[in-house]
């Protein structure tokens, strides 16, 4: 079933431990739509790109069923650009550079060719704009994504609850959710963080997996130990871009089928901080992902009995 | 099967978030006995304390099927006493005073009645004294596992290396991990220490679950969502009293077997959160046991198809 996604497209300069990069391609619903496209030929992208943005990458999106028609295309202007460097622990990182440009009054087209998409996800943006962009849908999709982050809940708190309100499932790291709750616990957190509008709730926890709350239901999913980090960025991203593809894909939004999907989300992830930026989600091959899949059964199956 | 636990039995003074305590009984052998007992009859405790240590708890421990014959109490000394502070994220705290006693000089003295035990933890204590008990035993236990911290990697590393060679199990927390072993990748350092001599080791990650290395295999446990986490002192004792108090009753010292003794010390250990020191693991019942397993089996259970 179909899927749109929207978010930056941009470029990163990253900096982390063991490498340096140039401008490479990045940006939130890059590496949603290239996750998602692993699993749904219908994955329509909503962005903005300047003209200094490489026609190449545009074109292996199209290679791999991502609609860009929705992708706005501004002459005589920049792309957004974000520039970082990971301490050596990889979990922490400082924002070298942000340069908004295109992204600065961003007004998200729905092409009509979208209308009636079924399953929605909104990437980390303003949320004004994550708000507009389910307003100019004629009808609300089966089921809305979104992700967010602690800027927002500084600069923007009014604005993101009221998008929150709209969603049917949030994804937000555990520091973000100790933030927007102000619980510690993050069980706590969660019920206060339902209350606010979702019924889903997924807490990141980066090398610490994730965690998926509805009402009193909770199932955890480990992230793979894995003997090299390289790039962290993304990886977020690339979780939600699985999650939702896979949702999309199965046409099942059950409870049952998220775990799934968590799954999903996270052996995406899992190849995403292997290399730079999108650099491994670009040749990923269906027998890496099912080898990976199976790792993950692995890693967390146990035969104690039924007591 | 009969099991001997070395460690403290000790006073700790705590302070959370949450509240505060006055002198109240710690030390991880404390801990790891009374996790065990609930898993095997036969828990034989090898430990000093002094005049000043409450009978009641010794009381308690032999009515819990804790032999004490190997408890030295030191007439005219104090019992080692501890006492921290627990910062609000509850994942770090702070030493605010250590006052060794009758544990500046343990030596610990191994009963005749004690002989032929076929499993022994080796509770966080200075290495050369855990290596004295293994050599005072006239015959290798089946499964040794030893638990230590990053302070005898500062202090005495060379001892602590010579220890850790003769053990089957080592039980430390991811810093001390990378720590050990110079590596920042988990899946690493696992390589590494296990090279130092333990056939497998287990990775404590606190609020984030346990991981389990043995040669090229790896199991993950995560640790149960809670609501409240009173007092994180002794949980990493209580995992290690569940983890191998469950081996010593099932007798099965297989890598399978382990990931259910992981799970079980899973159980423990978010039992001992929920209240300060001992006080949950005192009155546990068989119920809550079974209930709290049953929350883990579905934690993480999903029901993707082999692909």
């Amino acid at each position: 079933m179909s899927l749109i996604v929207v978010g930056s497209v941009a470029f990163d300069a990253i900096e982390t431990p063991f490498g340096k990069t140039d401008k490479i391609v990045g940006g939130a619903a890059s590496y949603i739509s290239l996750a998602a496209s692993n699993f749904t030929g219908s994955t329509k992208l909503v962005a903005v790109v300047g003209e200094d943005f490489p026609q190449a990458f545009i074109q292996h999106l199209q290679h791999k069923g991502v609609n860009t028609e929705g992708l706005q295309i501004k002459q005589g202007e920049k792309s957004f650009f974000w520039s970082g460097k990971y301490h050596n622990d990889m979990n922490s990182r400082d924002t070298l550079a942000t340069e908004l440009n295109v992204l600065a009054d961003f007004d998200p087209i729905i092409p009509e060719s979208y209308q009636d998409c079924e399953y929605l996800m909104l990437g980390n943006l303003t949320p004004k704009v994550q708000q507009t962009v389910i307003e100019r849908l004629r009808k609300r999709p089966k089921l809305i994504v979104m992700d967010t982050m602690n800027f927002w809940m500084e600069i923007a708190l009014d604005d993101l609850k009221q998008t929150i309100k709209m969603v049917d499932v949030l994804t937000i790291n555990d520091e973000e959710a100790r933030q927007l709750s102000g619980e510690y616990s993050l069980v706590k957190a969660a019920i206060k963080i339902q209350a606010m509008g979702p019924k889903y709730l997924i807490i990141k926890k980066g090398e610490n997996g994730a965690l998926l709350f509805h009402g009193k239901e909770v199932f955890f999913a480990p992230a793979l130990p894995l003997e090299e980090v390289f790039d962290p960025t993304g990886a977020g991203d690339t979780f939600a871009g699985g999650f939702i593809g896979y949702l999309a894909k199965t046409g099942d939004i059950s409870f049952e089928n998220m775990k799934n999907a968590i799954i999903y989300g996270s052996a995406m992830a899992s190849f995403c901080v292997e290399k730079f930026g999108t650099e491994r989600l670009v040749n990923l091959t269906e027998e890496e992902m099912n080898t990976r899949i199976n790792a993950f059964r692995q890693l967390v199956k146990f035969n104690l009995a039924s007591v």
